[in-house]
């Protein structure tokens, strides 16, 4: 495995490999399962694969967790090249931003809703460093994950707008055996805030069974539903329960056979989670 | 030349050619010398060149000349053949814009003076249509001419926040004999106001030389100057005149050795027209 720190040096590894297939899979580092699952899924179908880690500060706002954001750069490496990155791209944050960034990227509608309304700019930093590493990289295939539905949701929404020659890869969310959704964050949670938030996949989970077997007939009743499951646990602090249209993530009344989501951002401490489900709103 | 309508055309006729250098000149079409400039440039550095007409919505404000923005394909496209065009892209709004757009880019400071203020969310179209166009064609080198400053700007500062892989090559702005500005608009102008509209050219130049001769010490002197002499026109309306840096575009007050644009945008009846020098602000 390559590691290279600068773009200048990244275009020059990529140069003689234009003619290869090429995957990326762009991270903040602190892997987890879940990254590894994105690398090992690029493994399979490309040629070379390529990973960023770069904590962006451009997607966190001014009372968000940027400073402390966990980074361990050695681990990193270690598990990126045992999983089959190719090449490691570590830029610096004056790499990435050398002069102040005058030009953003947003995408309207899919970003107002859920975390675009908990993180104002969130979406706006992440589709812009995107858009800039896509540049870098110009690989011929993108992983994300869809822990992070909506981010995928926004991505496929400006590679579609923007005509980017790019296919995204939306890869399944990667659970610890408990159901926990993997995250960087989960490292600051508590023994017992890590045990509470347990209620996050259990109750996701539950209305994933209850949509499969025609329990509600409205979205606002499945809401409820998760909405009261996680008031259970007395360390949760609910951001926002939803149940939208996906990838649209548009609001629905009655439940028809389209896809929806059912997403939630809950705090615990200090610490907040987000997770969903994704399934047809009928069988 | 090859004629193509569609992205996925395009797509295919630029595939085997992604180990040649490609120059890319896009336009709104209705060709003129100004063009004819950039075709022939990009002929001169490029292995391919290809060719964009395409009159794009998304930078018409709302009561602009959208409908009637003149076009002639035919005629274009003989005039592109002949420059030396290789491949001539020429999509509808519906290839282009198949869905709602819902991702915009958009770049602050640099679009917001001049005609960024004049004509709010245009430099957000211009910016956004070029990423699409970009990705399309996936360029080496990209021509832009001079007439249009701000957006050469525009599209440079783009660039570079984005990290796009690709050359802006801004090109010297061409002109009538007799010195106006060559602007596919300048049919609108009835035989008067083509008379009257020389004063655009005439009092930039004639700024051009009393800044070369350290007439004038301070920004405020030069655009008093212009405003002044286009003045003198009963036709002219003046929209704006004004002295800034380039392509920072930011006000200044004592002129230095800092490069200055000194440009103007002035109505003749339904025509608005606009044009520019930039040279030193002191010798």
């Amino acid at each position: 495995m390559i590691i290279v720190e600068t773009i200048q040096a990244l275009s020059k590894e990529l140069k003689p490999l234009r003619n290869k297939i090429i995957g990326f899979v762009p991270t903040m580092g602190y892997l987890h399962e879940g990254h590894l699952s994105l690398i090992r899924r690029a493994r399979q179908e490309c040629d070379i694969v390529v990973m960023s880690i770069f904590v962006n500060p451009l997607q966190f706002g001014p009372n968000e967790d940027l400073d402390r954001y966990p980074r361990d750069f050695k681990r990193d490496s270690a598990l990126a090249e045992q999983a089959g990155v190719d090449i490691l791209f570590h830029p610096s944050a004056e790499e990435m931003y050398p002069t102040p960034n005058l030009t953003e990227v947003s995408v309207t509608q899919v970003s107002e809703r859920l975390c675009g309304a908990s993180r104002p700019g969130h979406f706006t930093g992440v589709a812009t460093v995107v858009t800039k590493l896509f540049h870098m990289v110009m690989p011929d295939r993108a992983y994300f994950g869809l822990k992070d539905a909506q981010q995928v949701a926004v991505i496929q929404q400006m590679v579609h707008d923007l005509n980017f020659p790019i296919t995204i890869v939306p890869c399944e969310t990667v659970r610890e055996p408990d159901g926990l959704a993997m995250s960087s964050r989960n490292v600051y949670l508590t023994k017992e805030e890590r045990q509470q938030a347990l209620i996050l996949s259990k109750s996701l989970l539950a209305a994933k069974d209850g949509l499969t077997t025609g329990r509600w007939s409205t979205a606002e009743e499945v809401r409820d539903f998760v909405y009261q499951q996680i008031s259970t646990q007395p360390l949760a602090r609910i951001d926002y329960v939803e149940v939208l249209t996906y990838p649209s993530l548009q609001p629905i009344q009655k439940l028809t056979n389209q896809q929806i989501i059912v997403a939630v951002a809950v705090r615990f401490g200090q610490t907040r989670l987000i997770d969903n489900i994704l399934c047809c709103g009928k069988e």
